[in-house]
């Protein structure tokens, strides 16, 4: 295939919607259905004019659109957000949108017209932070909550999905889910320094993990930190270490595919001289096995058990968020491999940490992701970088895949042309 | 020796101090040098001025009362201090103080004259809440700081210590130290719970442990909980808890007299899903012998250099607070001892918790405490409650102590009607 994107023109364009929300210091703040979001939208919408396709919004704010196929069959999808954090990126989200828009672009200017539809998609409120939960349009999207108690959904800011949407003129009238996609890809950063540190420049996704959030109270009796034995305290703080690090060796047993965190700790009453009495800590597992997490799941209880004996204290746990692990299509996940080595490029099979659109529309249709590296591994952030021949590979691939699985109808005179260039 | 306390009369004036600065459900609030504190102090003088004391208040506000001996040699001291924590109980000091007033009047009943005089002390601001640093009476008493400086320093309040006691009337200009004590005594709860545990009627105090307190901040890197492998973490959380596990279980090796507390840990940015980038916690390690503490110091900067390159994080540490032990004269302690066995009271040798008025007051003299059990090891707290027989047994000993110390040059006839009772 002799198509090729026109990676100035993306990153023009990542730049341009770069600019809409941008904080002083670099980086963005499109926060879901916010004025800076809707600014983002209408930008989007007058690319996807300008690039002739046809525009729908549905009843969550999904934007959507069409680049007709010669057969009006099932259309290869091409997604992804525009909000961001509030100190985000210019690329997490964007770079799956824009570079659905530059393979539109490229089959334009290419006068390539594909068996299949293509549709480039942009996701409502996929970060979720004024609205739970995140990856909320593709959630509706895929049928995994209704459109009714979406809208209904009161955010950080006292307002509803459905009010926000009305007020920046996003509420839409088509159907939620009304195309039903052959297959959904999704290029994006890999927001971890895995690529990075193995000087790999592709990511082919496999799956997106499972998670496992607990919260764990240890209750003890407070005590004073001089005149109480060791042998007579019930601390709660040395009940929370022992478990964080027992746990944590446990989960590096588990293999590389295994990560575990304690990411936050409370004591009570957090005092140099007294011996704590209470300990909350949280626990993040995420294993891409659904059997393997609740091995290290049925660990940590056991672990829980045997050191509340030890250390005679208390344990209660609270689970805060469970999702089993999503499985991308393999079919995909090799076309995606074989691509990438066709066009020279060193991968690597990954598993996503969760938190994309993709793990929602895959519900639906064989689905796949692309990554490629974050600089230092950052994202969330407002240094979050991907060099511009990174964006190139990534797209490059993504318009490879696309083409294979939309199936290439003709080429014009022009894309011969092209591709002496 | 017949003479003999009244432990009723100990009780009232125990619940009499209790109702000043009383707190709605129990306990005390009496801090230093608030309108609490005067009225105590007031209750105090008029009780030393019904006992026929000759009262002084020096310069830093210390109240002592002076009992006659037949000689006018240098006397025994009992003392402690009145003021409270701000959630604090009746025990706490108060007994030390009222165990003195009991015993003057006991001798008093009795008719008995000693050989020394005999002084009762309630030093100023023992507990430190409002105005750093604590055992701030005792302190200047010993000549550890000038008046001058203890005088100036401000309060969380925004006041001075000079201020605050003109203010309360409390600004006395008998010199500080001006008495040079044949030796101290105090009596005081245990605020543990060995006694208890180990269900033995008096704490023989040998020495106050030494202390050492440090902060330690250790500094990794922030990073997404799903998206780093564990081996490319720089988790400052996971190094603290490996350092608290292992410097807890080091100090466990050195011996019974070692205790060392994790009290307070903060991580950043504690979140659920982030490796934290930063963890600063304390340690707080105590031990009556300075050699043994100064070897666990030493190994807890081994432990940290070991850590710190085993998870490849950066370690900062700052000391926050370093007493060394004080020993407590072997002829005081072994005098209390052998009265507790003469009284038929099990006894236990052990070290107190830094902070009493006695380790500043050890510094010009001979200087000994006695402790009693505290219910379930309580103290600082509403609920600190040690039973009248407990407190009956401590200033009963107290008495034999004092009297040892001071020699009893006569008793009338009174006396000898007394002890018939």
């Amino acid at each position: 295939m002799t198509v090729q994107i026109d990676i100035d023109r993306l990153m023009g364009r990542i730049f341009a919607l770069g600019k809409v929300g941008a904080l002083q210091d670099g980086g963005v703040c499109r926060l879901a259905l916010t004025d800076e979001d809707k600014q983002g939208r209408d930008l989007l919408v007058d690319w996807m004019t300008a690039l002739a396709l046809d525009i729908h919004i549905d009843g969550v704010g999904n934007i959507i659109g069409i680049r007709k196929g010669r057969k009006d069959n099932a259309p290869v999808m091409i997604g992804s957000h525009i909000d961001s954090v509030a100190t985000g990126g210019l690329y997490d989200g964007a770079l799956g949108v824009l570079s659905g828009l530059e393979i539109v672009a490229a089959l334009n200017d290419h006068g390539v017209e594909t068996q299949r539809p293509i549709v480039v998609v942009a996701f409502t409120n996929e970060e979720g932070v004024r609205f739970a939960p995140d990856m909320l349009g593709s959630l509706v999207y895929a049928d995994g909550l209704s459109l009714e108690e979406a809208l209904g959904i009161t955010g950080i800011d006292g307002t509803t999905v459905g009010d926000d949407l009305a007020r920046i003129g996003y509420a839409g009238d088509w159907p939620v889910g009304g195309i039903q996609p052959h297959a959904y890809l999704e290029l994006h950063i890999e927001q971890g320094p895995v690529l990075e540190t193995e000087a790999a420049e592709i990511g082919v996704v496999e799956g997106v993990q499972g998670i496992s959030w607990t919260e764990i109270t240890f209750d003890g009796t407070s005590a004073h930190a001089g005149t109480t034995p060791m042998r007579l305290r019930h601390d709660a703080g040395r009940a929370a270490a022992e478990f964080s690090v027992e746990i944590t060796r446990l989960a590096e047993q588990m293999g590389e595919s295994q990560v575990c965190t304690i990411g936050a700790v409370e004591l009570h009453p957090n005092l140099v001289n007294v011996v704590p009495e209470r300990a909350v800590i949280t626990l993040d597992l995420r294993n891409p096995d659904e059997e393997r997490l609740k091995a290290v799941e049925a660990g940590a209880a056991e672990l829980l058990d045997r050191i509340a004996e030890r250390r005679e204290v208390g344990v209660k746990t609270r689970k805060l968020a469970r999702f089993e692990p999503v499985a991308f299509a393999p079919a995909i996940v090799d076309s995606i491999e074989a691509h990438a080595a066709k066009l020279g490029y060193s991968s690597r099979r990954m598993y996503a940490g969760a938190g994309h659109d993709a793990q929602m529309i895959a519900r639906m249709c064989p689905a796949g992701m692309i990554f490629i590296p974050s600089k230092n591994g950052l994202s969330h952030n407002v240094t979050e970088y991907s060099a511009p021949e990174e964006i190139a590979r990534g797209a490059g691939l993504l318009l490879e895949a696309v083409l294979d699985l939309a199936g290439v109808a003709k080429a014009t005179g022009d894309t011969q042309e092209a591709t002496r260039q």
